[in-house]
């Protein structure tokens, strides 16, 4: 669209000698234009056939798209699970890179001009003078170069590599929206603790334990003279805060065959969503505090210092960001579900922007957003742009996402710059195992000293093994690949991203079924305790202990979200006038929406599970029944009228969601018939 | 994405001096970075603050976007219907470039750097080598200039600017699908002659009225001095291709509110939808006319020959392109809606690429495979699909278009070489009402001689009305703005399209419901006739003579498509097993799909109205009741078993369409409850 592109963070070419900048000389290197292609009509043509390769270009990556889906409804149809669909869009973007590689080659195109200049920058922004007409060109990104320091020739490899930023700025907004939004928010605000605790805490270890021991590997690989070009501990730490992102989705995928605690479950996808967001923080932090001006790359505390309040104000910013618009899209278009559709998307895309015009992150904006609107706005939206918001996230998340991992099996063979190097991507694996490992379990064992619904050792594996490194971790390495450090880090971390989806994606979901099958124990659930006063259980399948580690401050924000937040942001809750002292009565009847009352006597299953697409899921695997039982499924009968109890809070949320205030005093009504059960 | 611009057809620089294009000499004319500015770290903040001002200009489009959204559903809410919200999102447009023309200026980017290079054409692509590396730049496009050849020097009106090629590549193609995939088909394939005779005949009749008639005002502007550069015959006729693409949505919104007869209103808007496409492959064509190495510009037969030539064969290539990839998305995805929605999506588009790397026009392409799908390939969609198909691509048409449309109020002031002649301007109105003129009434004349459904003459002047120019018409101006006839052209066509969309377009809704009102007149009814085989009416509404032009022709081609092209690629229609002759029982067996046989006894309305989206229209005007009765809804119970007579097809299509096909002998059966009553 209108982006140019945002340049390359740490883009260092070789020192040239400093000369004048007002005069730069630029010489033609090697056009095989003649005087005749050069005339007017010639090209017109050219620039035609530019814009049919790039036709053809973009038709290989639908082609591969397409290829993808069929292969994806073949498996599904016939039932095989062996290999997640991610995993299959790499082979099909590997397979097309093969062949790009060794069977296609097209000469570089003619109408190419290459430019010799002796300056020791690149402008994002050319004027060019032709004849007196001026003419923009935009910066679109380094050239790979073969051997010897010659432009590579092959026009289709340098063709099909898009610009890093299209990542950034188109294909993970989406994903992680998506993610923000089908976030089980019940599950997700019961382990707020824990779920920050390994994003925020588990990642900063799992940065410092890789950048550590891959600082460990390079002085190595540097004594034995194995290392081609510089490499800092700032890049080794950039390393570390790259690979620690792990993707949320093939956790979905897989952990809803797993009949594992919901709680535990949220635990995980809470995590792998929010540690991108820190990921891609961290990664920018690093980038800053390296030092500006001299390549000392030591360490430096106030540099440190400085990063740190990188990292806690562009979190912040975004997450304040996020959750602003989340807010202001309080949308009461019910009417008009075109409008309203239209009207989310367009907000959503805004944060983003508006993100990324204060400098923010949009990305972190983005998931903040896309929880905020699933915990109030979806409450507000019609149910027809309830499924249209729906099917439509859905739908670009899984054009992005599957994209991105094609697009991932292509550059391993048509990026340019790849440096394997054994010894680091040995390294490489082995930091990112320990660094995994240092994350979960020491965490685990601290969380579990709070927690009343333990994390179980086997759950724990599961974590480890979990780990998948996605979409965020390729978008964050392929963005800056100017250096040799980068460029090693690249391919490596290509190589991890493969291996775990292929091995791990590919491979846990029929192992853990395997063993589920066999050995009968549930994830997870090793811990169980049923205590007696949750014994009410309604349906016949097994009650877990939801017991949950929700202290006071959770309880505080759950109580003023329920009376004041949602009454005054969404059409549901009990009215304002109700909850209010009653001295604001006026107030509170001025900011109470009309449709609140109306809603009152009705059971508003606003926080149920529905936000969360089983349909897709429970689709994707049609043939798997899910048979758990939610905490959301049972009632407390015997609850007649009573305050909102402490133990009502800690006992089951779920049961605190249907209570229907009505002057002051609130009954617990129960449900007999939940509107959206959930499935996982 | 990866697409670099197309070039701008006719591209035509001042004449220089030609130099030794192996020797290009680049001049730094004006940049005002110093020495510190260039450095890495600079670049890299340059870098960056140019990404913010890009996300914050795009910031403005969507806060545009999100406006007209909140007026239109004010509007709505309040019933105001004097202006439509296509209208609207002009005015904020025009507003907004008020501001950034007059109230803010930012000045030119440090980061750019000017280069003075004296040779005649300006390459699609730029290498720069700086110090060793490659940095590749490519052609955004010309700069506009301020008086007195000086480099616009504002920063932020450059920057709002998009490649023309977007609105082409991206912006155009979902709406010209959403339009073809909405088509209703039934009325539109029993009106396919007269809707071919406007959309052919009067697209170029009226394209070569509009082109003499301002052949002859430029030529007398010239002998008065009032013409500031060249205007060749071929500029004008370009001016009445790009002038003669009427709009079809602002059609259907309008059009939706008259009770007006289906049979009519799906001729407008088929001729509407099929005229873009005719105009647009006209409009290449007279550039591929124009004489390529001399500026002679005169009439030659050899060349107008050659440019039919390009015009039937890119037509017909691109319509053959859609209607058989139309064909291919044979989806049996049923199961996976998501799967079969993604792959629908991407059949579509890359329809469009396919054509434009063929060298075939996508948006037309595009069209016919809209129409092709909503006539075979929705049928097999399952009814989830169905739902989000529609719903995904009424979505993407809403906002393209709504940003086109504020987008071209944008233009108006944000466009640096405007050339506003009061002669031209006034010639050019005259010209395109006199063009449309030319079109509607002999053509209609010439049509009543073999209609049966007459075209009443009052029907004719609500066409003459009709005819908005819109999305189409600007997107094929702004193409091309590089000589002084096409700013021209362009300004020109930016004034006409604001008529026609504020005065047609806001006017006619309220002015047409006040004729409707005061003289009770229906539009187009004026030539009703009763038959009497017609009138075993089962709903009490009026029922109208739907004898129609369907000539033999037709009726070949409808029998064809029911009993061979349906059940080959739909899982509906009779199975091919009764179709085919006994002979060829294998093949038929094979070919058949077996849902076809579950579908034998059940009434599939498989071409009802209901590709349509009504829904969308009656959210929009919800206050207007539309009471219209399509001959869909009758049956006619006196027909028992009976052959496919020929009075049936020319007496009911619809009544065919739910014909039941059981072992060769055809069963009429009456259809009591029709699942989607048409609406119009």
């Amino acid at each position: 669209m209108g982006f140019t592109p945002r340049g390359f963070l740490g883009d260092k070419p070789a020192k040239a000698p400093p000369l004048f900048p007002f005069l730069l000389t630029f010489l033609l290197v090697g056009s095989r234009g003649d005087s005749n292609a050069m005339d007017n009509v010639s090209t017109e043509r050219l620039a035609e056939e530019s814009h049919r390769q790039d036709s053809a270009n973009l038709l290989i990556f639908i082609t591969l798209l397409t290829l993808t889906i069929l292969t994806i409804w073949l498996f599904k149809h016939r039932r095989f699970r062996f290999l997640h669909e991610t995993g299959l869009a790499m082979i099909y973007g590997v397979l097309v890179g093969v062949i790009l590689r060794f069977g296609v080659h097209v000469p570089q195109n003619m109408s190419d001009v290459i430019l010799g200049c002796a300056v020791n920058n690149s402008p994002a922004t050319l004027l060019v003078n032709v004849s007196g007409r001026f003419y923009e060109y935009t910066l679109k990104g380094e050239v790979g170069r073969g051997k010897g320091h010659q432009v590579q020739d092959d026009e289709m490899l340098r063709k099909v590599t898009f610009d890093p930023e299209v990542f950034f700025n188109i294909l993970l907004p989406p994903i992680i929206f998506h993610a923000g939004y089908s976030l089980k928010r019940r599950h997700f605000f019961r382990n707020i603790g824990s779920i920050l605790a390994y994003a925020f805490v588990g990642t900063v270890i799992s940065c410092f334990v890789i950048g550590l021991i891959m600082y460990g590997f390079v002085s190595f690989m540097k004594a034995v003279g194995q290392l081609g070009g510089d490499f800092f501990f700032t890049d080794c730490l950039f390393f570390g805060a790259i690979v620690s992102a792990t993707d949320p989705v093939t956790v979905l995928a897989i952990f809803n065959e797993l009949k594992v605690d919901v709680d535990l479950y949220a635990l995980l996808f809470g995590e792998s969503v929010l540690n991108d967001a820190v990921a891609i923080v961290l990664s920018s932090s690093i980038v800053a505090y390296q030092p500006a001006g001299d390549n000392s790359h030591s360490f430096e505390a106030m540099a440190m210092l400085k990063s740190f309040g990188v990292f806690l104000g562009v979190f912040s910013g975004s997450f304040a960001l996020g959750v602003a618009t989340g807010f202001m899209t309080f949308t009461k278009l019910r009417d008009f579900p075109l409008l309203e559709t239209a009207l989310f998307f367009l907000m959503s895309w805004s944060t983003f922007l508006l993100a990324e015009a204060c400098g923010f992150t949009g990305v972190v904006a983005v998931l903040f957003c896309g929880i905020t609107q699933a915990h109030y706005t979806f409450n507000n939206l019609s149910p027809d742009s309830q499924d249209r918001t729906k099917q439509l996230f859905e739908l670009l998340n899984f054009l992005a996402e599957n994209f991105i991992f094609s697009y991932m099996g292509l550059t391993l063979f048509s990026f340019q710059s790849h440096v394997f190097n054994p010894l680091f991507i040995f390294g490489a694996f082995l930091a990112v195992f320990l660094g995994r490992a240092a994350n979960i379990y020491p965490l685990s064992f601290l969380l579990n000293l709070g927690r009343k619904n333990k994390i179980g050792s086997k759950f724990q594996h599961v974590m480890m093994f979990a780990g998948l490194r996605g979409a965020m971790t390729f978008a964050l390495s392929i963005r800056d690949t100017a250096t040799y450090a980068r460029q090693m880090m690249f391919s490596t971390t290509l190589l991890i991203v493969f291996f775990t989806v292929w091995i791990c994606g590919g491979g846990t979901t029929p192992m853990l079924s395997f063993m589920i099958t066999v050995f009968f124990f549930r994830v997870g659930v090793d811990s169980d305790q049923d205590s007696p006063q949750n014994s009410a259980v309604l349906d016949g399948s097994q009650r877990r202990d939801t017991k949950h580690e929700s202290a006071w401050p959770f309880r505080i924000w759950y109580n003023f979200d329920h009376n004041y937040l949602k009454p005054l942001l969404t059409h549901s809750g009990p009215p304002l006038t109700a909850t209010l002292p009653t001295c604001c009565g006026p107030l509170a009847r001025c900011l109470t929406s009309p449709q609140a009352y109306e809603n009152e006597g009705r059971l508003f299953d606003d926080d149920s599970d529905s936000i969360l697409n089983d349909a897709t899921v429970s689709s994707m695997y049609a043939d798997v029944t899910v048979s758990t039982d939610a905490s959301g499924r049972t009632v407390n009968r015997s609850s007649g009228t009573r305050g909102l109890s402490d133990d009502c809070v800690d006992h089951d949320l779920a049961l605190a969601e249907h209570e229907v205030a009505i002057r002051g005093t609130r009954l617990v009504l129960p449900v007999d018939d939940p509107v959206d059960a959930p499935r996982v």
